[in-house]
């Protein structure tokens, strides 16, 4: 009797105690979190991760990551879709970058993707022996909401930044997300960079592009002529896709 | 008369570029940085460089910091004023922590102290190839700020964090400092993580320790029941020492 009633405390307790959020500001710094038991949401706001959920939108089937150039040249060879980016480029020989704008194409339709990118990819690798890697951006902030209350599993953001770098654009959507979680009642925090990205949204969400306007990636973006590319992944939730990373490619549904 | 024309221009231009400010929010991240020609500012308000700081108002001589307990211990059997601190505790066996009322005491008047800390020291040792390396803590703010805007160089913040992940408290003197600067006109910043910290302390300055109220490490500090310490530790400007790494050990003007 005592037996069972200590098993259902024990269930109330399970049932009651809240999912954790946490916010990792650069790839350099996620060895120092646990992620084994974590839902890791990977961002890169401009722009790769917003390009993934793009082409997710365009009826690609799959995108492979890949770390190196190289990687990706190889697949190529094999007759793949290929998109590599360095510093906010399309390499020399590839015809696809990470602009949102090419995975609007037809050709896309049905097809598997390789790229690798100057961050994202680099973060989504790092993190790949989480518990579960999904992929985050403004265009599909609500369903990434959505699925992590769904899932109710702790939640770790991880920030591809720049270059090892903290960026601003990655910190604020972790901040927008981290919000939701808080508001919907499953969900704490005790950890500083997430009250920090929190306390960042709350100034700038009114405004994105705004509080933008002086972040070091989006004036490295405007130099190279990108602000429809800015502005279009400054979107809140127009997609409903949430991108999955499963046994080495990132699938939805 | 066109070389010294050009030697003229080359004078103005020298005059005009504004100093660069960078926020380094861990010390994991400091190799990512360019300091050897930057005054490098080490911050960990709670509590290391606020006793530092504290010790100096109290007559101490000078502060050697190093990273270990055992070679602490060395220092201390050699006959100097040792201090040890880990996880917010005073070390067995030394007689100071990184409480800054342990500095206000006659006995240290004069003194050379031995000092280790779970992070403050830390990131004074992984800065000391910098051009020049300070002490910042809110203590000092105004003092610091001052002494930036007469040296005139490239200034690179560096947090202590909480090993080795960002924490509010560092981030938010960084800022207050940050903010001083750029008002001072003779500095600029295109760096994102000092556009955060200026942000988040625009947020928090009315009311620091409301602000913190949730901060992890102040919740950590709050359950050893230093509350005193941390109200100490948020008074601004209170001290006009800077103290400077030289050599080895730290000492003021």
């Amino acid at each position: 009797m005592l037996h069972l009633a200590l098993c259902f405390i024990f269930v109330i307790n399970m049932e009651k105690r809240k999912k954790s959020i946490q916010v990792c500001f650069t790839p350099v710094l996620f060895p120092l979190y646990e992620s084994s038991e974590s839902i890791v949401v990977v961002i890169d706001v401009l722009r790769a991760t917003s390009a993934m959920v793009t082409a997710f939108d365009n009826g690609v089937k799959s995108i492979i990551p890949v770390s190196t150039v190289e990687e990706a040249l190889t697949y190529k060879e094999k007759g793949y879709l290929a998109a590599a980016e360095r510093d906010g480029i399309i390499v020399d020989g590839f015809e696809l970058g990470n602009s949102p704008f090419g995975y609007m194409q037809e050709k896309v339709k049905g097809r598997e993707v390789v790229i690798t990118t100057t961050n994202g990819t680099k973060a989504i690798n790092v993190a790949k022996n989480a518990h579960k890697v999904i992929i985050g951006s403004f265009l599909n902030l609500k369903a990434v909401a959505d699925y992590l209350i769904k899932e109710n599993k702790d939640v770790l953001f991880l920030c591809a930044g720049w270059k090892d770098k903290f960026n601003m654009e990655d910190s604020l959507f972790a901040g927008a997300v981290a919000t939701e979680l808080i508001n919907s009642d499953f969900f704490e925090t005790e950890c500083d960079s997430t009250r920090a990205t929190i306390q960042l949204y709350s100034l700038a969400k009114n405004d994105l592009y705004s509080f933008l306007g002086n972040s070091s990636h989006r004036n490295r973006l405007a130099k190279l002529d990108l602000e429809k590319d800015i502005r279009y992944c400054l979107q809140e939730s127009i997609s409903d896709k949430v991108p999955v990373y499963k046994n080495g490619s990132i699938v939805v549904g």
